[in-house]
């Protein structure tokens, strides 16, 4: 009879081992459309095939010219140019001789004989004539052929994750495919002989499996693609043959519950018998009997069955490692600090995610940590706006004192 | 011939218009399956059918016994009870009487006769018999029946925006389906006799129109759905139709190029003839073409055709509409100082967006602006690492002065 957790392996040590042993990991590569790579990161350097812009354009709406005519122009003593014509971005291109200039919109080619373009702003239109009224340098709002990008250049790099701006870029050169990591694959279960589905009847002796489906949407949330296994029963063989099918299918095999030390929580000692145990138990609260090991040189994350702890578990474990191999950083949350509104204690060398609400007294804010017992209560997660970190050096936070609070929920009420 | 915006809007009273008049639209409202409403609005109070827990539970592993007959217990002097069996999670509901006690696991309902659970650790067994060395207070360790949620409590109220965390608590009281807030529909098109899509083959004349895909990833990442009307010819009867097919089935239209001053620029006088204009060009840069205009009391949005502008135009006057529609925040990017490392000069009462690249010398942050002209450059987007924010009351940024750089790439390299 398991009676306790060895050693409970403290926060900061649990994630140093899993990014030492995972954080490395190599990934596939996929092509996609670009239209469908947001949110991936990129597995090839694009390199531009073409110069940007691909010929001199006007950068501004104005009159192309040649700058040496407008050399000692002033308002008294203004060019005097002869206007040819009007080019538009569509427009082939144009030339124009000594005395000449042409009407030119932004994004249009610059004719050839031309080496700037004057705003409209600087000059006067009389009779055909364009009347320039001050000195145009050379290449003076004119976009030079691959002034932008270099036909050759690489526009982005590997390894960079891809944003709705990247996007732009990629198209503008004609990239139509990009070569992407593939999704990490998460495998996932639930143990336990109590457990339905949430879309199952709810009968005395039975609980709903609510934690499941709440990390199965955060994974997906996270970039991940899931390989659902369901609820499977406290029985060894079972929970051995749900393990192995996962190793070979998944990037990570995430259990959720049985991870506690009562009798029927036959994980630990599955992963201890026939895999091996990275640690078993952590100094967090709640969140304790988070748990990993290593299947087929992968990583398996026991969260606990109860939903608050196993969010907890979720978001501190298993997010920052999945976050490295997607390249996010969606961990971070808005923090404000607040006033605390009682007295928490808490035990020293447990790190405590304390849940509190806020509320605003004078423009200040407030938080009143919210005190029930047990991972398992749900309310604590509805009710909350935000999460207390109590480093593990702390015996408790006090009434008055100001502490940081990540946000959780809906921000709208906190500018 | 336009040769030139009436009246630059400032960016703030751009909002203030968009706000007042769109903030507060309604949306119908739709049923989803539980799973698929992460990041979706909640049109209905969730209220729990159900008490949970449902029954008096144990919140440790220990054993069930009557309070009041450790009272007097103490190391020296413990309570003596006989173990009458286990009691699972899953179990049916058992009984004790006086002087008995039932090993219980996490989740297990506490046996009839039973009102406190001890936890292991405080107890010694000894030939069937558990010694108990210390009081147990009633109710110690037991979550009582509808302790969390009560049956009847409004659980998720109704304008919340749905987290994975929601999940969780709606599965766990039985919640299938749940009624959110429709989505967004943004219709969009380019405008420009001379764009192309980025997978058809490039021509001199020819441009490829980057900025449309580019927006329709980011409505999309924003929780839109996007009625994609492709490129529409500079004529006028076609912008005219494709704006009217667009405002019966959209909640706003998103209109790319045809906003500049130059004489192909048709769309803001059609939105003057035809519709009603709100405002005509905005004191920003990149993005000074942006204006907007109702049609069919319906937002329509014009987005300067240059990617650079599109996107400042984009996510200061497009995104914060639509996260009040949707309810997300999403607009935050994080923020870091950094010297700037040459002077910026800007004219005043035009609000200035500067990219950045940044670099690290011992330990401080240095941008470096990324200098060049005109909006319609790509190569600014994928070099720069942020964007600086100019107020319309500066004349300019000094070298040396600090400033305040929001995040726009991959923030790996900064801690």
């Amino acid at each position: 009879m398991r009676r306790g957790f060895k050693e409970l392996k403290k926060l900061d040590e649990a994630l140093a081992i899993l990014m030492k042993k995972f954080g490395n990991k190599s990934f596939e590569s996929e092509k996609l459309p670009l239209s469908e790579a947001i949110g991936r990161i990129l597995a090839e350097d694009i390199i531009s095939e073409i110069d940007v812009p691909a010929f001199d354009r006007a950068a501004v709406d104005g009159f192309a010219l040649k700058s040496h005519e407008t050399f000692s122009a002033n308002p008294y003593n203004p060019a005097i140019l002869k206007l040819k014509g009007i080019i538009y971005a569509d427009s082939e291109i144009r030339e124009i001789s000594e005395g000449e200039c042409m009407e030119i919109s932004t994004g249009a080619p610059i004719p050839r004989g031309a080496d700037a373009v004057v705003m409209i702003e600087d000059c006067e239109l009389e009779n055909g004539f364009v009347k320039v009224k001050r000195p145009v340098a050379r290449f003076a709002n004119v976009s030079l052929k691959g002034e932008d990008i270099k036909k050759g250049e690489i526009v982005v790099s590997k390894g960079k994750l891809l944003k709705y701006h990247h996007i732009g870029v990629l198209a503008s050169i004609g990239v139509r495919e990009v070569l992407v990591r593939r999704k990490p694959k998460i495998g996932i279960f639930s143990t336990g002989d109590e457990l339905i589905n949430y879309h199952e009847k709810l009968e005395v002796g039975k609980i709903v499996d609510s934690t499941r489906p709440m990390i199965i949407g955060a994974l997906k949330e996270a970039g991940c693609e899931v390989i659902d296994r369901g609820i499977v029963k406290d029985d060894y063989n079972e929970i051995l043959s749900a393990i192995n099918d996962l190793s070979s299918s998944s990037d990570m095999i995430i259990t959720i519950g049985g991870t506690s030390v009562g009798r029927k929580d036959l994980l630990p000692e599955i992963i201890e018998k026939y895999f091996s145990m990275l640690f078993h138990g952590m100094a967090i609260k709640p969140g304790k009997p988070t748990s990993a090991g290593i299947v087929n040189e992968k990583p398996l994350i026991m969260l606990p069955g109860y939903p608050v702890a196993a969010l907890i578990g979720f978001e501190f474990v298993v997010l920052p490692l999945i976050n490295i191999w997607t390249g996010r950083k969606r961990g971070k949350r808005r923090r404000i600090k607040a006033i605390l509104s009682r007295r928490v204690p808490t035990t020293p060398g447990i790190r405590h995610f304390l849940r509190a609400k806020i509320r605003s007294i004078d423009g200040k804010f407030i938080a009143d940590p919210i005190m029930i017992t047990g991972a398992g209560l749900l309310s604590s997660i509805t009710k909350a706006d935000g999460l207390i970190i109590i480093r593990e050096d702390l015996e408790g936070l006090e009434e008055g004192e100001e502490v940081e609070v990540e946000l959780i929920n809906d921000e709208e009420n906190f500018p």
